[in-house]
């Protein structure tokens, strides 16, 4: 955050809508899109809002970014993608907890995290090439390094992957930090308040039953944690 | 999961709706009530998902879960708890991530997870005796211990505290577990394969810079793990 404070001339802001306009506690909300794009690349899935015959669903899902672009994908079987190319209203919400936040009142009690929701509409990716790229972007969202050691897609698997992108124009983030902020006239009880800081964190990788002889993990997994 | 084997008398269903009926990966879904409360009590946040003017939302939001009732809060000023509290549809779903698939193939890479989607229609809790059992539920659901030791809400917090409740009757669960499932064509390749396990973890607390001299952190929170 700091390097935003350094260099605000090089701040690319998204422009607010309606709908990205955060209206409960704005001076949490973050229109740049760097603090949007750390936010997404850190994240390991998605939660996707769309409506089928006039009730919502949230469903989880991978997803890469690529540049100003988000792309999710599955199988042409999923009821939720032949929903979504249909080029349908979406919304994208990525959702990273950095710590629980213990005030001395239980009102007052929270959580520090980093949001992004976005919205729009998204659309199916039919040119192989940027189907291909797209692929690459789910694998080194999730493990940087994987896509070069990996089969890479056949052809098949290609046809066989419907790949959405929904353009990254309407988005916002809304990000907590820091301590917790106490009532003044709470301030002198004898209970503990602060921060408890959570991380996601890798326990030490287990090999397929099925692995070859003398096959090891490699770097990037044995040393794997997020950024 | 292995008591669920060996008592399968006491498993109480969910019935299955167009809505919650899995039909991608259908053996992936479970619709017992162990299940589903149990990926409910181990996270910390959820994602609801409502219509405002045909648009879908997704908002991240901490709950918690008093037997079949799932209870959402805020404040009234939130644009999303005033859509809430007219009886619209909603979809809750709560994700934890436990493991990252790597296959030999970038087709078959995967992630081992627990979700749970509900449908429904919350209402607002008007009655103070549920009001403040939802708070303390809100509170236990993310530091079990808390609510014994802080201050408790006064009757201005507990009118300034919207709290919708969800009846937890239309969910169901979705569970990948396991190593990878690569076509039998790729076993042969020497290319490392298998699970990294994922935990959320905590760090050691931080104390907020206004502690008081003199007080330390609790038991609960010194050793702070996840369910």
């Amino acid at each position: 955050m700091s390097q935003l404070n350094v260099q605000p001339q090089s701040e690319t802001q998204f422009s607010q809508t309606d709908r990205t306009t955060v209206t409960r506690l704005p001076k949490r909300a973050k229109y740049d899109q760097e603090t949007v794009y750390a936010i997404l690349d850190e994240g390991l899935v998605c939660h996707i809002g769309f409506v089928v015959e006039g009730f919502p669903s949230v469903i989880p899902t991978a997803y890469g970014r690529i540049d100003d672009m988000l792309y999710i994908h599955g199988s042409p079987a999923s009821r939720m993608l032949r929903t979504l190319q249909g080029g349908v209203d979406i919304c994208v919400t990525v959702t990273l907890i950095d710590g629980l936040v213990l005030a001395r009142s239980a009102f007052h009690h929270s959580m520090n995290y980093r949001s992004v929701v976005i919205y729009g509409r998204a659309s199916a990716v039919s040119d192989p090439q940027q189907k291909s790229e797209a692929l690459r972007a789910f694998t080194e969202q999730v493990v940087p390094g994987r896509w070069a050691e990996v089969r890479l897609p056949s052809r098949a698997e290609l046809a066989g992957t419907l790949v959405l992108a929904l353009p990254l124009v309407e988005a916002s983030a809304k990000v907590r930090t820091g301590p917790p902020v106490d009532d003044e006239a709470d301030l002198g009880l004898s209970v503990w308040a602060g921060v408890i800081p959570l991380q996601t964190v890798a326990a030490p990788p287990l090999d397929d039953p099925l692995l070859g002889s003398g096959i090891t993990a490699p770097e990037y997994v044995r040393r794997y944690s997020r950024p």
